[in-house]
């Protein structure tokens, strides 16, 4: 049932060609293709169209406008814009095709330009630069998500890291965006290979801690939940440990829960702003609740058939769970066929 | 076999009880405990006491100094000193143990005195402060080498990470040595949570891809590594990407080979600086192979019966693999027992 591409923002259409980040002839090549592809993001938004339903359907899918290089080459050579190199398209059908044409390459460009007049730039109608994309990018199809994990988990880190971490002098953004280096020729972080220019990745575990009675699961919330709303626990890992023992920490700490084996199930870019989500189930070994409050409003153990009504949205579910884009709702979906399997 | 608490480095003798990180007063006070176990730093390494073997034999153990307060406290006193709360001892027996008292805590100090005359305040003989600690932090205990998988991942973000990377500004050790804050009033990171101020983990996945023959395995070597050895395939896992897409971007990039079915084994902290190693087996789907001479110096598909040889140490083994302390090793020790279950 869960196989870890179905998981949304993991998709990956494009073939990132690491080796071409350092080969800025082909780059430039590529950045005035007419078949280049630019995505244009506004505060670590990316600009998006929506299609409402004729029939005011509640999901209304979203799109990400998509650019030539025409249409925003004024917006590259402003100083400020962050231009970066994500990839070409994977060629569906590689044996037929006889053309030695590259695929289409792919952009992403930051701008601060005045969102409104961003906006005039596009020819699809209702555009918007998202506000919340917590919310907001979870409605994309699932190749757009997935180019979009990679666009902005990269924008934020040059948004936060604009300085050279080990001796404060501004940088240079290098290698088609995916590198910064510093502008102090003296730094140290010059001198050999350093974590400091490259974007960051938080790994996070995320985890369905399942009761010892095999039958029950803990959930918590968050004050800032949407009311009713329980979700898997999760933390950051911290330097030194395994994901397990993350698993064991964050479950302890969070909900006072000592939890015994753990097991990978499958894993989840969150590009807000660019963390790795390590799902896991974890089996309890004790069950009182006693709750880190600066953390967690309410942790609680669920019956398994309360949790299938909320998944499966019976008449009445005590309570809700996050969305099915959320490797939160796939790992309590995933405990849930696993039982039915028995 | 392979149980995840076993690989190296990652045993936390410690409890971190991180919420301790944020109340003065109880660090205070644990700081001058008499009980309390202080680990000394330079340049990165710790003090280390190598106790040789009578009869000479070959690996030399290798047992972290530990001081106390009186022994050190002049150096937590200098302003450059860096101090990072490690934890507290985990209760072996915590049942019978009727006595209230906290179980001792421990910290690390990292100070830029003088080796030599560091090494000067210790009683055990032939201490030292290793230089190589990809080669030298492997002859610890499991306890010693977990603590110091945690203490030599903080203290190598703190030194590569003394400005604030939003503004340039300096920044201030919070939290027992688990935050920097910028001192910047002005500055964004200080509104809302941001990674800037916490330390850095570095995703990376480690693979040992299989043959689709299920015979072979498929090893690599670069350049700087002693000659005749080979190793599992390794890349930093990129932003917006999973696991599993990241083995299988990184096995084409290094070494042309197209991979299938990703399956995640075990996964190991390595604190030089501070990556997280997530080791998996990898299916083989084309087995052409193309290295790039960049990265890799030579790859080759390995046949089972000349791994076996490498790793239980045949009379001339056709090559040799990592030592057991590294999940490179373990990966391939994995493979093989699996086979022979068959
Ligand atoms: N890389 C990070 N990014 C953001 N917050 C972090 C990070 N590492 C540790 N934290 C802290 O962890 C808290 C969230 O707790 P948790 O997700 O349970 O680990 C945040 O409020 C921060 O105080
Ligand atoms: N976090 C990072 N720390 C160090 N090097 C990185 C990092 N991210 C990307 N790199 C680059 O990746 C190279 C190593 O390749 P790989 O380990 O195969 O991904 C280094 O030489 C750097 O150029
Ligand atoms: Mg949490
Ligand atoms: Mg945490
Ligand atoms: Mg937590
Ligand atoms: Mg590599
Ligand atoms: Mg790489
Ligand atoms: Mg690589
Ligand atoms: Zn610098
Ligand atoms: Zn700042």
């Amino acid at each position: 049932d869960l196989s870890p591409q179905e998981n949304y923002f993991s998709c990956e259409p494009l073939d990132r060609l690491s080796a071409k980040r350092t080969d800025k002839v082909w780059l430039e090549d590529r950045q005035s293709a007419p078949d280049t592809v630019y995505l244009l993001f506004s505060s670590l938004s990316p600009m998006v169209s929506s299609s409402q339903e004729e029939d005011g359907g509640a999901a209304a899918e979203t799109k990400l406008c998509r650019f030539t290089y025409e249409a925003v080459k004024d917006l590259i050579q402003k100083p400020s814009a962050v231009l970066i190199f994500l990839g070409v398209e994977r060629r569906k059908n590689r044996s037929s095709s006889s053309s030695s044409q590259e695929p289409p390459a792919w952009f992403a460009i930051s701008s601060d330009e005045d969102a409104a007049e961003l906006l005039k730039r596009c020819r699809e109608k209702s555009c918007s630069f998202p506000k919340t994309p917590n919310r907001d990018l979870l409605n994309l199809n699932e190749e757009d998500a997935g180019v979009v994990a990679q666009a902005r988990s990269v924008l934020a880190w040059h948004s936060r890291y604009s300085f050279c971490p080990t001796c404060g002098s501004s940088t240079r953004l290098e290698e088609g965006g995916h590198k910064r280096s510093c502008l102090n020729s003296d730094c140290s972080s010059l001198r050999g290979v350093h974590n400091t220019c490259y974007p960051r990745v938080d790994p996070v575990v995320i985890m369905l801690v399942i009761h010892p009675d095999g039958n029950h699961c803990l959930l918590g919330r968050k004050k800032i939940f949407p009311a009713g709303m329980f979700s898997c626990l999760a933390g950051f890992v911290e330097p030194g440990e395994t994901m397990e023992e993350a698993v064991r920490r964050e479950v302890e700490e969070e909900s006072g829960v000592k939890v015994g084996p753990v097991q990978y199930v499958s894993c989840q870019p969150w590009p807000m702003p660019s963390n790795l989500m390590i799902g896991c189930l974890a089996v309890a070994i004790s069950t009182d609740i006693k709750v880190d409050e600066n953390e967690i409003e309410e942790a609680r153990w669920f019956p398994r058939q309360q949790v299938i009504d909320s998944l499966f949205r019976g008449a009445r579910p005590a309570f809700t769970v996050p969305p099915r884009q959320t490797i939160a709702h796939q790992l309590i979906r995933h405990w849930i066929h696993m039982n039915s399997n028995l």
